[in-house]
């Protein structure tokens, strides 16, 4: 196979990047300064080389432990555990939650064959177990795995005595109640809250 | 710069990809083996290491000149014109056009500061005027820079006395009538042919 081809095909295995998306960025690299391209290259090589999870909680990072595991001054006794690494750069951004991370590495979906083994899991009640920690938010999507993962991980946290809590569900702000979705305004229902 | 904002930096300069998708590629390759990310990586330093214009036609080719050009069983006398590389893989797929190539690199667009020395235009008169061409067909882009474009190529060519063709325009194959954008239909009525 010809170098371009090899490109083509590994571009297309990225997810959303179909064949033909593949081509259209192979043509137009080829059209860009070589340096660009070898940027590119040395961007990826790097990352293969020097990323790897944090071995507290999951997060990808450059040194171990990750920069949010080693920092001081964040609240080691509050635990945002989510789905994924991108997650956490979604409440740093979104948040001023100072506590710590712990990633799970995907949610729970017997039919793609994902169970509780390939969850970090053992990790997290390790460090619940450490004693340090006082609250673990249960911050997984609001989606149907999300909330199965999170129940999962409420009864495997139950007989360690920690407090177990999870992000408010409700409307979402700036929508129209016209718009919002049946399970969500069902939910926004039977949780309401006092107007105080 | 972290080498994982590094890698986003240099994804999100592809077209079509914004900060957000490179931020959701890399994570996705963060979730994957090592030697795929390696793998892609190798892929694009080769890009670049081997992967040149070819020196007659201007497609992307890893051998001087490209297989096409030096393809004996291809008729020299043809050239087809086109705006990119990509444009020649359509051509090849779709059609049985058995003649060669030249890849403009572009198309005139004076709002964007591609004027005519930005084209390889100096190579396609040099290619005419060798004498072998007999037929230059025209398979700039159906839009209006790449029909100024083909306009600008056959006042190059006038002096040459080669036959200068450019694709029919008409009515896509499969399309309903009501859906035809109007400059199609007007073009279309305009060029109407004969029925045999």
């Amino acid at each position: 196979m010809g170098a371009i081809d090899s490109l083509i095909t590994e571009l297309a295995r990225l997810p959303g990047i179909g064949r033909k998306t593949a081509q259209r960025l192979t043509f137009h690299l080829l059209q860009q300064p070589r340096e660009q391209v070898d940027r590119l290259a040395q961007a990826l090589a790097t990352v293969a080389e020097s990323v790897a999870p944090c071995g507290t909680c999951g997060n990808p990072t450059e040194v171990q432990p990750c920069a949010i595991c080693s920092d001081q001054r964040r609240d080691e006794a509050i635990l945002c555990v989510v789905e994924e690494p991108a997650a956490i750069a979604v409440v740093e951004r979104a948040t001023d939650f100072r506590g710590r991370y712990h990633v799970l590495g995907g949610r729970l979906s017997p039919l793609d064959g994902v169970g509780p083994e390939s969850l970090r899991i053992d990790g997290l009640l390790a460090r619940v177990r450490q004693g340090a920690v006082r609250e673990v938010i249960l911050a997984t999507n609001p989606s149907m795995e999300g909330e199965v993962t999170a129940t999962f991980v409420q009864q495997v946290l139950a007989a360690s005595g920690v407090r177990v809590t999870r992000l408010a569900r409700g409307l979402p702000m700036g929508g129209d109640l016209e718009y919002v979705d049946n399970v969500t305004l069902a939910h926004a229902l039977t949780a309401r809250q006092e107007v105080p």
